[in-house]
């Protein structure tokens, strides 16, 4: 089947007005269409990139960053970022590449298929000119004939009545006649020139207009499947970008190490002491005795332990503490030795 | 370097209190952090699917489907439909796999993490009241000793002044010497019990409950990788479905064939009338010849010729279509022929 509006669709002149401008709504929809899928991507960019920095870490308690895990967090928020990026460049590749694109282009058809329309609009009036003279000499033909005939009559009627009178309406007759033939000769000059005009028209004019506007037509459509392409494009680029970020995330995860983060705990808050030993025993009863036994030894050896011995802190701190917890004490007593 | 916190941080019970809590605190703090990005996706999927649905066709104007870039678009707002169902069920995913689980094993873990700092103050509770214990013995002893030196001192001072009274107070002093013996042996099983309780504390009770902690700390730990681990693997799931959406977007978009459509519109407004043909000449002045030479065979021709051939619309009418502009006109006149 023939597909060529020249020819095919000759007489749909407002169809095929309708048809592009519904043509151009589509374009312009589809434009409004990708900015506000352009807007989503902006918004949904603007969130996770916030998102992301509401849970940054602001370095104010231990010194998070000896942590695995609190690094792979930050770690994740930042290929968080990285995909608030990916989606913002979306947004403006949308935006640049294809809203702003197809403004212009819409703008640029909308003056071609003005001007297609005039053309039609141009030859339209031209035809009907030449139609309205054809009109006009076709009715003055008539009009002359019809005269010429009734002039005939009169010219004949009278022939047999009147030699002179006769004469005088055989010569009326005979210019009537003349008219009507100077008028035949411009009807048939009129209808030439029309019949030339409307096979022009038809033939040449009309096909070439038709043809310049199928063209447009497949070109606005040639675009619409660019845009299209363009914009899963736009959107498939992202893909191995926000990939790379997950595997990051990923990595990230994997990298998570409980027991280090536990050793790490040790090299934080490991004071170094060693545990309190025994207490000793002191002797209140040696003073009676020493009456009997003087000896210093035992109290000097453990003079010499408790200083080579590396303190524990509640004893520094006169207080006591058991697992670490502060209690409020009494400070402990002198060691001193069994007896 | 040993990671035991058992042994190693033996004395920082409340750093490790605070480190725990603040482990918790985190745990918290990473759950929302999955819960506002959930509500980030689920927003939009929302929009997504709004704007899918706003610029769903109507087929208000010419049956569109029948134009492969329409059709084209439909398919493009069909799969950005199906980008926002994978965002919901991502949200879903990460609101159930995620959040629900961290929010319980949160709860869980306060439990555990107080259940065992209960433990340790109930052995601080011990080995305090331990200490109690032989801190009272001590002094009872030492009071005791004091006594007793004090009736030896009375004794002896007493024994060389008289004898009676030396009696009475040699038996005080004996007394008093017992009992200071009776407190030593009390003092020495008092600080025996403590140097047991306390190695226990120290070596055993402390060692266990703190590497509890430590488990606890480190299956935290685990368990934040594992979040990470599923938050990442959730969104890697999408990406596959994803890339399904747009390369189908790209063969909606490549699936558009501009000539196809232009033949489309042919099929719809095709009205199969040929163009007018050439106007005929009409002879007004036949009548004027008819007298000499009657003849009807061109008129009969001309009307045969009218019939066979297909009307083209606006005789019927009676209005000019040229282009297929719809004017107000007089009739066509009648076909006559060409004198």
């Amino acid at each position: 089947m023939s597909c060529n509006w020249g020819t095919e669709l000759w007489d749909q002149f407002d169809n095929l007005e309708k048809h592009t401008s519904w043509g151009i709504d589509f374009l312009e929809r589809y434009t409004k269409f990708v900015k506000e899928r352009a807007d989503i991507e902006l918004s949904y960019a603007k969130q996770i990139r916030s998102l992301s920095k509401k849970y940054h870490p602001k370095r104010n308690r231990e010194d998070e960053s000896r942590y695995t895990w609190f690094v792979a967090f930050a770690a994740t928020l930042q290929q968080l970022n990285e995909l608030a990026i990916q989606r913002e460049d979306l947004a403006e590749n949308l935006n640049g590449q294809i809203v702003c694109e197809l403004t212009r282009y819409t703008q640029e058809l909308k003056a071609e298929r003005k001007s297609h329309f005039q053309d039609g609009r141009r030859a339209q009036q031209h035809i009907e000119s030449s139609w309205k003279q054809l009109e006009s000499s076709k009715r003055r033909f008539e009009r002359d004939c019809k005269e010429a005939e009734r002039a005939q009559h009169v010219s004949n009627k009278i022939d047999l009545d009147n030699k002179t009178d006769g004469e005088k309406a055989r010569q009326t007759a005979q210019q009537k006649q003349q008219a009507a033939e100077e008028s035949r000769k411009d009807y048939v000059t009129s209808l030439n020139q029309f019949n030339q005009d409307q096979h022009q028209h038809y033939h040449t004019l009309v096909p070439v207009i038709y043809q310049r506007i199928q063209d447009m037509e497949e070109r606005r459509i040639e675009r619409i499947g660019e845009a299209m392409r363009s914009l899963a494009e736009a959107e498939r680029k992202v893909l191995p970008v926000v990939s790379r970020c997950l595997d990051a995330m990923m990595e990230a995860a994997e990298s998570i190490q409980p027991r280090k983060d536990t050793r790490q705990v040790v090299e934080v808050y490991k004071s170094g002491f060693d545990p309190p030993g025994d207490v000793e025993f002191e002797d209140y009863s040696a003073t009676m005795r020493r009456s009997i036994s003087e000896s210093s030894y035992l109290d000097n050896r453990t003079e010499e332990r408790r200083q080579s011995r590396k303190l524990w802190p509640f004893i520094r701190k006169t207080k006591l503490l058991f697992l670490g917890m502060r209690v409020e004490c009494a400070p402990l007593p002198s060691q001193g030795k069994l007896g």
